[in-house]
């Protein structure tokens, strides 16, 4: 069964603040009805700092898609080398044991896939499989790790690489003013990460059992408006009340497993928000501490989309309390409203030599 | 080893002719100073007809990107379920027979994916896994058989639904005026192709090993510029030789298969221009009349993208020349530039019931 090693994330250097970003929604959008009730949500955010790849003034003006998406380029190739780097090296592997990239992102589009430059300038083998997926939002980071976990299981011997790139502050839309707007202005943040997926030994979350779920007639609560300035982010007011019907999901994957939802050794929750936090809490009867890893990448980091499940995995690992044979859930929100869950055990494995 | 049941095909009702396309390039690029060689490149794509979901008079104004991709979006949600009933109804399945839904697609940009419109509109079950690919453009078509063959391989009873949905005509760009894009304007089609890949028994080729192969440094040579006005097709001059790096990826899969790539009994190949298949046919060492069906899909339709290799096969299914236990080989070509490749048996398998 294939283990998922530590996740290098790499956050980029201008950082925005909660009151930052308060005094900004207060500033702009002086005159909007809603004001009191933006701020309000802004402020329940429990986002403290978010990391941007441009400086806040340079963010807050759109300078037309062309450039939007050369800069989603330029940062791309820039940022990301340097994350797989140092996760390959969490793996103790190098490029070339690499069978196959997923490559998630949905803040930018470039065709060919960045997997295409990768293979190019980092050594990756010529005949590495490229899994490149955009219209998944920020269910695919557990997505994602659900293709590995596919991918391993086909071929025993693969190892997979997994990268994570989410530039949300070049998805900024200024003239979108409708409070899910507002509230998702002050949410999201910009991350990479990039995480492997050994066939064999290692040290983290074996990969053991996955699960997808989509719940009915959800498709347009979040969801893109593709226009000529880009992606419009749209985020229905019933979003944060889906972990209801998810958490059945989730408890059947666990249950599949021999395991009760309820009482996992660690849990990889993509944080969306912190009412889908809270609301999980509940509806899997667990204590709020327990999604600890993901509420941390929220305050620190905002919702950094696909990259959520990598950063609040690297906690984990750092947090250094997940033991051994732990049992443990990763699980993926995102637009569909679609659930990508996995569940395994924690290992300890020493690394065997390379494949 | 599962197998890849007969494709359904649909093509737009606006069709446009050889005599159409080169009138227009003479009246539209009277001026253009290689005017001339346009017009033999168009000659000699062998493309005598292609078809459109919008008349060509409304083709061939931009109404910009949001109209675009909400043109994008209806004919999707209009044209896609028939060829998806057609393709169930070939492999004898019902839509909750299907455990994943691979969907390709490099023409347009929905979040969530049409995948997820499809799981509630047509009564795939909620647990579908939603495979969405839009960065591998023609390669898509080869890439969604091999991540097929991959997730029924690793989940031995599954069945697997691939979409192959392209609008190249959406993609026109009236201010494009390089070679490459007078001949991109004569030779893309749009189609919608669906086809399942039964986890036993069906007829078809069964899909037994997967292989891709990225051409070192050729990212630039294929690609999209993201632009306000959309995407932006960029092909360069050299795409039309890249089968004599790509012929020995291909070898070398047959090979390590047992087979012998210069003899086998069928080749369903991506036929992206006219180019493509003579100097594949002479890099394998085959006759020309080898790879008719790609041809007649180039003739009849012109290059659709991700759906080529789906009509081929079609074809080759309704020819009824392709006797059980031929050897043969599929394989989609695109950016990258990639290769997507995948050898088995022709099989006539019985249909058992459904797992």
């Amino acid at each position: 069964m294939p283990i998922l090693c530590k996740p290098a994330v790499s956050v980029p250097e201008h950082v925005v603040t909660l009151a930052q970003t308060l005094e900004l929604c207060n500033t702009i959008h002086a005159d909007h009805p809603q004001l009191e009730l933006a701020l309000r949500l802004l402020r329940n955010t429990g986002v403290q700092t978010r990391h941007f790849v441009r400086p806040l003034e340079e963010t807050l003006s759109h300078p037309g898609l062309t450039e939007r998406n050369r800069l989603y380029q330029e940062h791309s190739k820039l940022r990301v080398p340097p994350v797989i780097h140092e996760a390959l090296s969490n793996a103790s592997l190098g490029a070339e044991d690499i069978d196959a990239i997923v490559y998630v992102s949905c803040t930018g589009f470039l065709m060919p896939s960045m997997t295409a430059h990768l293979v190019n300038e980092m050594g990756f083998r010529s005949d590495t499989r490229q899994i490149p997926i955009a219209q998944l939002g920020c269910a695919a980071g557990g997505a994602a790790i659900n293709q590995a976990f596919t991918f391993c299981t086909a071929f025993p011997d693969a190892n997979v690489l997994i990268v994570a790139c989410e530039f949300c502050s070049l998805c900024y839309q200024p003239t979108d003013k409708g409070v899910g707007n507002l509230l998702s202005n002050g949410l999201f943040g910009d991350a990479v990460a990039a995480a492997v997926v050994r066939a064999r030994g290692g040290a983290g979350p074996r990969l053991e059992r996955t699960a997808s779920y989509l719940i009915p007639h959800t498709e347009d609560w979040i969801c893109y408006e593709v226009k000529e300035t880009g992606f419009h982010f749209r985020l229905d007011k019933r979003v944060p009340k889906t972990m209801e019907p998810l958490a059945p999901s989730m408890r059947a994957l666990a249950q599949a497993h021999g395991m009760d939802a309820s009482k996992l050794g660690f849990y990889i929750i993509h944080a969306g928000g912190p009412r889908i936090l809270d609301d999980l809490a509940l509806f899997l009867n667990v204590d709020r501490d327990r999604f600890r890893y993901s509420r941390a990448t929220l305050t620190s980091y905002g919702n950094i989309a696909s990259a959520v499940v990598f950063d609040a995995l690297r906690r984990a690992f750092e947090d250094g309390e997940v033991r051994e044979g732990a049992t443990g859930m990763i699980a993926g929100f995102g637009p569909g409203i679609t659930a990508e869950i996995c569940v395994g055990h924690w290992a300890e494995d020493a690394f065997p030599a390379a494949a």
